[in-house]
């Protein structure tokens, strides 16, 4: 029923005639054509997809639509994320799906942002685990990694054979990672090893993953190197990834720490060139490129439950509670946020497409989308009224997830400041 | 340690030499003099409140931090309420305890609402079960039941040995309950006996409680009228108070729904002389003006949280956070609508007191102390970042919690709407 | 220096190499290569823009700039609006720039949002008397005017030398113009002419236009039809035009009412085919969308002299303001939804091209842009502290400017009602 | 009809019988009892006020109804002050009422702050040359002038004779006062007298003062110093005080600047203890507590204003627009702020009565109430919809003074950083 996204697929996809409409939940289309304002495309952003991204789409849309949203509810209560998923996205060619060659299906940025705001609008748990993936572990390896190593490791990634993680953040050290305390020195006893020491936290995916990319100091130098940490090559007691359990939001997801003691890692497993804070932010403005994409598509589920519940719930006199003012103005925001904000990440990534996109425009549209997402499904949450509190209608999972992917890469105030840099040439970090 | 609140006591207690400070966590205290600007107390609101008030606040207070908060997280956790909690509450006096009489305190609205600050410093769910039952259920009982039942059933409630519910809303009628289904006829076959049908939801403590102020409409009339349904009296099969799991919000309070078929209580068990809405939004508006109170108490807890955060964490050249302009501000604002919250509160406690207040204050207060506890502490939550989606630091537990708060007994635009009324002369509900 | 706007004229600058860069204010420039983000197009949305178009802003830029910004202070001082500035933007080519024919540039919806921003740039005032001109006067001709009407007049309006204005809104009658009160009959002694009575107001350009297109109900059909009216056909006493003075917003610009007692109009002149309100709905839409490309204009000057006045004053050990995070914030803020307002608009324009613009999609631009200009002005309004109340720093004016670009032409809760009809399918005007 | 508040007279006024309901304007009685919801007073603030507070408040409005308010309209458009204005409320006894002695009314803080706000809900300007009388220039000669000054100019002042002016903000140092470059030396030839020279900016009234509170620098120490400078003592040339015109808010109200050079004062007019910035910074402590008062006056002028305009205006089937929902949220949300604010405002009051406020209280509530006036002055602004740009509607001019009101004395991110400082004990002015 989903089609891979192999390039000669999606190409062969975009010449089929398009199909009947499919399930409810499926927001892109290949017609460009609206018939009347449609307030799932509001400023009819598909009319600047190309149809092998909008192909690329429906495939990725279905595949969420039918595949995770069933799983959802009971991953989020039991804090329980099935492993067989990125399977199932690897099999579809999701995983690292902007990346060229590799097995991977080299499809454009824009395609790329498609799908990840198809994941998010099941869940952003869902779309943290598909993102670590692709863009941090998949996409640090694809930009840094010797050939060798990519293609040692990226093939069975892009599968889903293999789980990556992203380790970056410290206990201590999140806003400010330059003062990350993790080492890597030369293994004492084994030629041709370094050994890695320090901990890392809120680690999406690092109890799963069989690859970790890891960036620690190198002792000799005192500067920022990438590794990547093949948990196969670790003796017992040199790498621990314990889950974090009992978070308020994200459940959808696994996140755990990485806890490093002397753990043993190849030579040709640092990444060759790159040194610095420079290797990690470029992972990271991948990363927040997809989470721009992907609160809309969160953003875009509250609308929709919001809107289906107001039209279903009615109040004095029988009339659904969608007739009250206070109850549109919500709506009306809502959606119109939803599309400037898939208006803005699409431009950028017609820039990136075409080398052009600059890491402050990713901050600019990953702190405004979340942002915004968070506003709107705060407002669309107040339309269920004490129904809200029950998490079978979804609002409050979405509103407590898109909390959290204002803090996380690059917490909110942490962009502004970026912006505010780029904006006056004055540094306000104090 | 902790006192019971009878009357003399709270008298006596007004007498003593206020002694050393206690946990950390008390905010009222007797001495009424600042050396300087208390960001506990912005506005010392303390001046306003007598001694008697601040002796039993110090008892709640000390009460609340060193029994309730040790329970919390694993509550909220587990969505488990200590049913022991009441009986505790009881023994203190704080059940009911602005009721004259019926073994109740007695004591002023000041004092009432400083107590449900103190507990919702705590946990909004415990401050849900607190206001179940001492507002709703005894409250609803001192105002409209007959003496006999008064006595029968108001002693033991104020020792939290007899738990109480309150039961209005209805699976289709949340804001609109004139529409109520439920009903009330005689009873076919008992004489001096009605039956009640229908069914009640998000009704707190229902599950755990022994008598259940409902209301329903009587049938020969149309009229709603009030019941006191007791557990004990009613056969298998009539009342059913099956609790609501996976809330997203509250967990630390026990909710549930009240199914009732041809549920049987005594005629002298129907509420004598109230008819029609009068009586439940009575006892809403007292349960509405403790939520004014205990969300700032929520409040207050979250810039306490926020404020030891910000100064513990570091970043950037090892300052603490606290040292940043941007969460200055957010401490500032939260610190302001505390502040003005309980001035608010206490104003209206004042003229609970001195029989003038009107309903339309407490929708004023109750929306507003509401809407700016939930706008704060969401935007404290911003100052743990990444961390903030762990539930050891409490703050995501307070937000989620004053979502509810803002929904429940009377949605914040709703209230909106009463005192645009109240405002205008106009009715906008359409 | 400045270049019309013809369209021969236009693909010649395309041609041109890109000379020098010229004035300070001059945003759009025909180079699409950004070496680094540049907070004046921080999304690079010129990459979306034609080499035409960019010239033809260009021309504007410089014309706004170098002729229009050093009359605006003394303009919006005296409510004093020099009827010769649409002379000059006719010697452009400016007026009308999207018409295709009768001498009008017939540029791209596009440009002519280009234009529109770069007037707006300088003045909201000068923008509204632009838009009546070219959107509402001649844009309603083209569409509904007869051939020999359009012939007759819309070159001369082309060349800003008769001047026009548009009567829609009355005393009583703003959000709801259906209710209109404006009649026409057929003129009681002059065959061939109907006569107009009524009035309106909140007129631009009233008092010193030419002609007017009026919009009245046919007393023999109670429908609603558009008339032109030339005032140098209307005998005296016929037609009053008084300006309304003393504004506390656009004040550059001039306002009046139209009053009219009999006021004759010949047959033809009568718009031949529509009826009822969709006829001013069109126009309207026409000037909303112009609007919504506007106000970014004037939000783009605001975060101009906001940066600039924060990178010069200094304050507390002579750091300028510029560092502050408090300031950094605002800008970041404005910046971002600039950003995204010019890529809504130039959506819609691209759609208007392709006949695929929906009118909700106006709404929905024309709200979110007005409203976040207007938000995001007043913040940076705070950055000029004391000083902001002094004229000359010109960031009062853009305020008060933009509070009333939101209220006309559909008050800001008036399309969100709109949106809100689109997005439920039900009506909440009650 | 007026009754001057000499302290007797106030005092007799409070055992007079309450008289009939006089203008509609006046929001203060005597009677504190409500018979329901009251709107204007939604909290019963009344009830905390004593009668000869009440009596007080109902003679400043009165005066201020009857007097100013007429007035109003003209000197806002022509920024024409009517030096009149402090005589006729020096014959009232308004000027300087909380002084104690030297011909003053010596009214407690909650009186002196209710004459504010009644000033104030006629227009900012008026409030801001009484509040510069009042609180700066007598209040300061008051608290740190010896003996002798006091005795020689307070009565005349009081009296509305001697108009005051106060100098402290300087082209380049608005929030940073402790910068100043005003600098007081021993007078070159002229024993017992000093020579100011420096210039001052935004300073109200300086262009209408006889006397003159400066700060300057003594050469000698580098401590800031305060000085009453006398006009009349001044050779030509030492001293100007042009007005600034042209502002785009408080126009109703005269600005300008002092410019010193070499201008000598009397020894005896240096105030004698105080040194540093703790001079000025008590007596803007003074100003901003009566600024708290005064933009609650203005904003219940708003919401007076938007309510009749939206129970007058129709549209849509002859409904008034106050029965719309959008409408009756800003009304609900402006009227809650108002109650609040004057509940803060009235509580520092009192604590000021009893030496209990501390400078941080009096930064809460001039931040607060300015921002929330500012706000919801803006949010009532937009119920009048286009025809808000009439300024005969006044909710245009009271929002551009509200502006202003937020900036000075303080701008309102400034008293955030006060406050955080005060919260954390760390400094973020970097």
């Amino acid at each position: 029923m989903f089609r891979p996204l192999s390039r000669q697929c999606a190409i062969a996809m975009r010449r089929m005639a398009p199909g009947p409409a499919r399930a409810a939940g499926i927001w892109c289309r290949r017609e460009h054509t609206q018939a009347s304002f449609d307030w799932k495309d509001p400023l009819n952003a598909s009319t600047t997809f190309t149809d092998e991204e909008l192909a690329i789409a429906e495939t990725a849309e279905s595949y969420c639509q039918e595949r995770l949203l069933p799983r959802v509810l009971d991953a989020y209560r039991d804090e329980d994320y099935d492993i067989k998923i990125l399977e199932e996205m690897g099999e579809l060619g999701l995983l690292g799906a902007a990346i060229k060659g590799y097995s991977c299906a080299g499809v454009s940025n824009v395609a790329s942002g498609l799908i990840t705001r198809a994941v998010e609008r099941v869940d952003s748990g869902y779309r943290s685990g598909y993102s670590v993936q692709s863009a941090l572990a998949m996409g640090g390896i694809d930009q840094f990694a010797s050939p060798e190593v990519k293609e040692k490791y990226l093939p069975g990634m892009a599968k889903g054979k293999i789980r990556g993680a992203f380790g970056l953040t410290e206990p201590n050290h999140g806003s400010d990672p330059g003062s990350m305390e993790s080492v890597a020195r030369p293994h004492p006893r084994k030629k041709g090893f370094y050994v890695l020491s320090g901990s890392k936290t809120w680690i999406t995916n690092s109890p799963i993953a069989e690859v970790l990319v890891v960036w620690a100091k190198l002792e000799s130098t005192g500067k920022i190197r990438g590794f990547l940490v093949d948990r196969s090559m670790c003796p017992p007691g040199t790498l621990e990834t314990p889950p974090i359990k009992n978070k308020n939001g994200l459940r959808a997801s696994i996140t755990g720490m990485i806890q490093m003691d002397e753990c043993p890692v190849p030579e040709e497993h640092m990444f060759p060139e790159v040194e610095g804070l420079k290797g990690p932010f470029a992972c990271l403005n991948s990363a927040r490129y997809g989470i721009a994409w992907g609160t809309m598509g969160a953003l875009e589920d509250c609308i929709d439950r919001a809107r289906t519940y107001a039209l279903e719930r009615k109040q004095f006199k029988g009339n659904p509670i969608a007739k009250y003012q206070l109850v549109q103005k919500k709506l009306a925001d809502a959606t119109t946020d939803a599309a400037y904000g898939i208006l803005a990440a699409a431009q950028v990534g017609r820039l990136k497409d075409e080398g052009k996109a600059f890491p402050e425009m990713v901050s600019m549209i990953k702190r405004q989308n979340c942002d915004r997402a968070l506003v709107n499904a705060r407002a669309l949450q107040e339309i269920f009224g004490g129904n809200a509190v029950s998490d079978e209608y979804g609002i409050g999972r979405h509103v407590a997830n898109l909390f959290v992917t204002q803090t996380y890469e690059g917490q909110s105030d942490i962009h502004s400041l970026i912006l505010g840099r780029a904006i006056t040439g004055l540094q306000a970090f104090c």
